[in-house]
């Protein structure tokens, strides 16, 4: 044993060699980044005995003015971390209220990844670290030792786009082993996300698992489809191989997603145990996603008992053609005569969509439609997205 | 429509500042990294006006000694990128083979990931990114537009290790459609790998996708466990949450998991369509996974008809004293007694437990039970797990 011991050390060290890039003195070798500690303050570490400054920027830190080409706009907020003898740079935060915080270092600058985290989220192109915690509504984001539900990552045909498309679906704990029936909630990624953004950003399988297990939601399949029509599927999963990510893909708003959304009903219900009727769908997406679920739901208006709009990205589209979006009131009307359980929308009060979703309110408003409204705190952000589903999915199904 | 693409771009401003942590000139907003080019060539830029120097670190260049504590080891290449008068970086590899390269930047002598690429996978505590060049036997490890399986995430209840467990579960294109049985292959991981490494570094769903589409191998669900009993899940997946990773487990090599290994075809033969017999069983895995094959498929000696050892960690541990590690040469000759058609043994020339691969077919040799050996260039990398898989899976199930 001592002989593969050694062996696997050795292997070890030159892993932590390349991690590093550089020789890395002994008392550095385990260097904890980050270390959440019992009062909820974080301490950060990094190792860069050449550099001259080392920041972090993250989402915990109060917020600064940022120049942008439309001018100042909100950015994570930076702090400094502080050089010891050895070139390791600290920094150890104010208690943080529970939350799923993300993170980078500057380091002289450039934006460098926790290289002792790989915990980390697509960002746009980049990656950035992420971190919890718990002790309050973060506590739904962990992996906790209740019964776990199935995460699939399979491929439905769409005959309307004449391609197979990677779909996510969630089946709850227990679905194997039974013979019952579920319902489904289908749930819309936003505009650069794919069909791995709600489990990944945002935390769908924890905030199922934990919620089924409290008996705070109905068990309940997540679908979780690709919204951009020009991917067969999620950066990096598809024929397109690796390629820099878009924000906003070609046709993601031209209706063509909307007009094909029965072939992914047709894909789950034909091939997981599910309860096919109104009363046991619902839809709900954020930002381009609730786009998506406004449009999917009213242009099939009696398919629907539960639809759930997340900061959507409610406007008007001048270029919006096509027969998607034509008779929009007409649609909604219809949707609201054929009868629905819950309508819902929530959005942040610093959300550049706002004024856009008290505009669709007044719609509703003046076709009659009943919908129920929740405002937050904060703006466009996964903070809120993450809370959104935790408050839509306990009203499923009941 | 101008207003919303007008928000849409504003927040992708938002996340370009957030990027790169600071000001981008507006005509290096899309920088291309990595570019592969049509002559295979590779083109890395990176963003860095304040840097004195960017350096690329890559299995692609030639490697380089490297000090530790147990002297020069081969690390990753290097080579300086050149600066432009706008602070971009660039630097033009030549022509390369076909093969999935890993590379980070070293700014000013740290290591940073590609903030143009998203595309990276753990390697140790952090993340490496990755390109692939095709027109060889990297084609395989692309998705590609063949008919595609499933990829599914679920927990296994171990009764032997008294809680739940996390488990990766390819099921071939057409299974969900099919009332057929399919034969198994259990792959398992190496030290410092978990349930996501071979679908992840391994590249295994991309491989069997692609061989069963050739025709090379029969359709099979492949199991991916988790050897690591000291998880109840992968780094990040369970209910520890998110901890620096570590080389080697406690308990992994102890022969808990080896006892308990039929916890997972048990639920497996129960869960899927399988056909449940020692002809259509095979198992896999590399370093510490082929430890774990060599052991469980001679402890369970009349299970599996397919035996694969990839670069197996194969040394006898004098501290393995548990009843797995007992009799080894009285359970591989009745594993061989009862017959079984292929024990397949594969490692690199280069390899630091080439010379425990000799003895152990030595052992064999002198127990008069049959393998395959197959040698390759280079030493303990997943560039030959890879093709181990490549050249594995073929040969199952006729």
């Amino acid at each position: 044993m001592q002989k593969l011991a050694s062996a696997f050390i050795f292997l070890f060290l030159i892993g932590l060699t390349k991690v590093f890039g550089q020789e890395v003195p002994k008392e550095l070798e385990n260097i904890i980044s980050p270390q959440v500690n019992p009062d909820q303050t974080v301490t950060f570490r990094f190792f860069a005995p050449k550099a001259d400054s080392v920041q972090i920027s993250s989402d915990f830190l109060p917020p600064i003015k940022v120049m942008s080409r439309f001018g100042l706009v909100d950015g994570p907020g930076k702090i400094a971390l502080t050089k010891d003898k050895n070139g390791l740079w600290t920094y150890t935060s104010k208690a943080l209220a529970s939350e799923l915080y993300s993170y980078s270092f500057l380091v002289d600058g450039i934006k460098t990844n926790d290289p002792n985290s790989p915990y980390a989220l697509r960002n746009g192109a980049s990656l950035t670290n992420i971190f919890i915690i718990g002790n309050g509504i973060a506590d739904l984001y962990k992996t906790t030792d209740v019964a776990h539900g199935t995460l699939v990552h399979s491929w439905y045909p769409s005959s309307g786009l004449k391609t197979n498309r990677r779909i996510s679906i969630y089946t709850p704990a227990g679905y194997e082993q039974s013979t019952d029936k579920y319902p489904v909630l289908y749930l819309l990624h936003g505009a650069g996300g794919d069909e791995e953004s709600w489990a990944a950003h945002g935390r769908a399988i924890q905030i199922l698992d934990n919620l089924i297990a409290q008996g705070k939601a109905k068990p309940m399949i997540v679908v979780m489809p690709n919204g951009n029509v020009a991917q067969d599927a999620g950066y990096g999963y598809g024929r397109d191989g690796f390629y820099k990510p878009e924000f906003l893909l070609p046709r993601s708003m031209n209706g063509e997603y909307e007009a094909n959304f029965m072939d992914i009903v047709t894909y789950v219900e034909k091939n997981f145990r599910v309860k096919a009727n109104k009363a046991n769908r619902a839809i709900a997406g954020l930002s381009m996603g609730g786009f998506h679920t406004m449009h999917i739901s009213r242009y099939f208006p009696n398919t629907f008992d539960y639809v759930g709009l997340f900061s959507a990205a409610l406007m008007e589209r001048e270029d919006a053609t096509g027969k998607v979006y034509s008779q929009i009131d007409q649609t909604l009307k219809t949707q609201k005569d054929n009868g629905l359980k819950l309508y819902w929308i929530a959005i942040g009060k610093d959300d550049f969509l706002y004024k856009a979703n008290v505009d669709f309110r007044k719609k509703l408003d003046d076709l009659g439609m009943k919908y129920e409204y929740v405002e937050t705190e904060e703006g466009h952000i996964w903070k809120n997205w993450r809370i959104y589903l935790s408050q839509f999915a306990p009203r499923l199904f009941r």
